[in-house]
């Protein structure tokens, strides 16, 4: 890809919403998005006749075309949105991350002038007890037991084997994140844990204990992005899309061992490129930890410390609130939840509340920049992945 | 939408290929995609290694996320293409138009040179015995037996009412479908059928019989897209993408009638003035006729005869291949078969080989320009729908 393309637009965020994320599986998706477009619309100022285009991420259909389609069709009717181009993107955990990059696309092309980017899934609809283990029918790996939870187990430890992280450093990810989950009236957990509890919690997949692993979780997000020269309509305080990036890669094939992945240096590289900004500029991170492990890995894969490193700088507080570089002051997955597709918009949600002082007491002071990282879809076998990014700035 | 984009490059289909489409329930959607890849890759003359960007299709994962989410990237990772940028959409029956919309967008617009849009998807994996009539948890006219079945009936028995039309003409969409299905060795059905057959089949919704409704079927479509400016590396006989359009709605508060789609109206009002051209301009048409009276009515949508006289049009035999307008010389939906979201990708397989001359004993003669169009998505109780148009030329 060409990294800026001479004829994009500068394109904001002018409005952010999102639904609690908890379990609450009598809820349908279409009334989780409902109320996360309500929120972003309200937020922004505009009005449900200024959307041009929709794109809605999801995995979690209710039941597969038979009970969903069209998701994004649906839920736009009811908001008053209907009349646009709509489009449903699935990217596994980054489909958020896509449907951002998608709309901030559109618009920056000059092709619509104001558009929503949804995300939205249900995963205690979705996920019966036991399937997690079953992945696609021709699908070896998952039948020899290679499932999430177990990848990122492997993470843990062979960063420890090569590194000499501990499993401490890892428990830390998880005391720090529920820390600043506790201070998110939107987080699934709000509440906080220590080491030892982290470290004496369910052993799921050794090293891997329950509390470093995120929940099940039911739940949407919305933003609202506005072409530059239509912003002053909506809003006096806009924040700014200023670098995206959305990159797979056949992860058995190309990737280079199990704690570096490729596709998220490639990532990271190409947005930090757009953006003209580096891993020193930013001020937060939002980035996907699904796991403890994978928040260390993607800490060293963004560049915010050496390779090798993320353990450390983990343990020396550098990634708290008020830390050097604070990573997922929201609680990030772990502790906010993670209804698949809704993450990757519900990061910019946050980083937009930090960047315009609106984030109470998890407030990262004098934020200017912060990244928002997903990665995943390492399905069929752990075969193929995706990771996308977002760089937003005031 | 601006209707066409200054900085946009010209975007040409260097290769197209597909699976066959009938009943294949042992094989996965995978091994579909693959085929149908692999099949364009061949003809196009690239190298897996060129593709930039990669669109793929899909409605019925085998079973919602925890048997194939990622689907694009798992496809991609078996055909060589897995280090580039994959999205996965849904846009039901349009979901093969939208990946081939997206990914001449984002050729256009300078992002990448080359790219593959693919759709695939499984009827009879997807749909259990019975389960067609059920939706969303919250879809009221759904259980009230509102179904994609009932809803064509309807059109059918409005149109009848309206403008005169009779159950003879709208018969005579199947026999011309299946006339051209026989001569076409990818079609899921080769077999002819007369006005008394189609008439005298199983009546399945009154007006609608049987053979008025299109097969369960199971299959993929690929294209190669190219930048204009590296076309001449890979083919000397490329056709080139004139017009696209994606626009939704929300069809009970704001479509005119049961006959007329507005959503259909402006997509091919849009997707003509990109183009530079009008209905009279077109060689041959395939579009949506899961169901022969939606045939009728997109004939109308799509400006080929005036309001009320699609029904007058095929009783002349203007639609056949030979006559003034040729419409499905594929077979349509009804004979060629209908994996959803392949579909809108298989209609530009089909106008490519008509422009090419290599449709073979379905060739119309001296084609120059052709318009694929699918609509669907009428879901959730037929809120909301969506239309995609694309229209190739010389």
């Amino acid at each position: 890809m060409k990294a800026k393309l001479p004829s994009m637009r500068r394109v904001a965020v002018i409005g952010v919403g999102m639904s609690p994320f908890i379990k609450q599986t009598q809820r349908t998706l279409a009334e989780l998005g409902v109320e996360a477009c309500h929120a972003a619309i309200k937020d922004s100022g505009i009005s449900p006749k200024d959307v041009g285009v929709l794109y809605c991420a999801n995995v979690h259909t209710d039941a597969g075309f038979l009970h969903q389609d069209c998701l994004g069709e649906d839920i736009a009717s009811r908001v008053g949105v209907a009349n646009c181009e709509i489009t449903n993107v699935e990217n596994a955990c980054s489909g958020g991350s896509t449907a951002v990059r998608r709309t901030w696309y559109d618009i920056g092309m000059g092709m619509y002038d104001v558009g929503i980017a949804l995300g939205v899934d249900s995963m205690t609809r979705a996920i019966k007890k036991g399937t997690l283990l079953s992945r696609g029918l021709d699908d070896i790996d998952a039948s020899l037991g290679m499932t999430m939870p177990t990848f990122a187990a492997l993470v843990m430890r062979r960063h420890m084997a090569q590194y000499g992280s501990t499993p401490e450093q890892f428990a830390k990810v998880s005391v720090k994140n529920h820390r600043n989950g506790a201070l998110n009236p939107y987080a699934q957990y709000q509440k906080e844990f220590t080491v030892e509890e982290v470290l004496n919690s369910r052993m799921v997949c050794d090293p891997l204990t329950l509390y470093m692993i995120c929940p099940y979780s039911d739940g949407a997000a919305a933003i609202v992005l506005c072409a530059a020269d239509k912003v002053a309509q909506y809003t006096t305080h806009p924040v700014w899309m200023a670098g995206s990036s959305l990159k797979s890669a056949d992860y058995f094939q190309n990737e280079k061992n199990l704690v570096a992945s490729g596709m998220g240096e490639r990532a990271s590289a190409e947005a930090y490129e757009m953006a003209g900004l580096g891993p020193k500029d930013l001020d937060l991170v939002e980035l996907h930890d699904a796991f403890a492990s994978t928040e260390i890995a993607n800490i060293e894969d963004l560049g915010l410390c050496p390779r090798g490193e993320g353990g450390i700088l983990t343990q020396e507080g550098a990634t708290e609130i008020g830390g050097r570089i604070p990573v997922n002051p929201s609680g990030g997955l772990l502790a906010q939840g993670h209804p698949l597709s809704a993450s990757g918009v519900r990061q910019i949600c946050e980083i937009t509340w930090h960047l315009r002082g609106q984030a109470g007491k998890r407030q990262v002071q004098g934020a200017k920049v912060g990244l928002a990282h997903m990665e995943g879809g390492m399905v069929a076998g752990l075969q193929s992945g995706v990771c996308g990014i977002n760089i937003v700035t005031l």
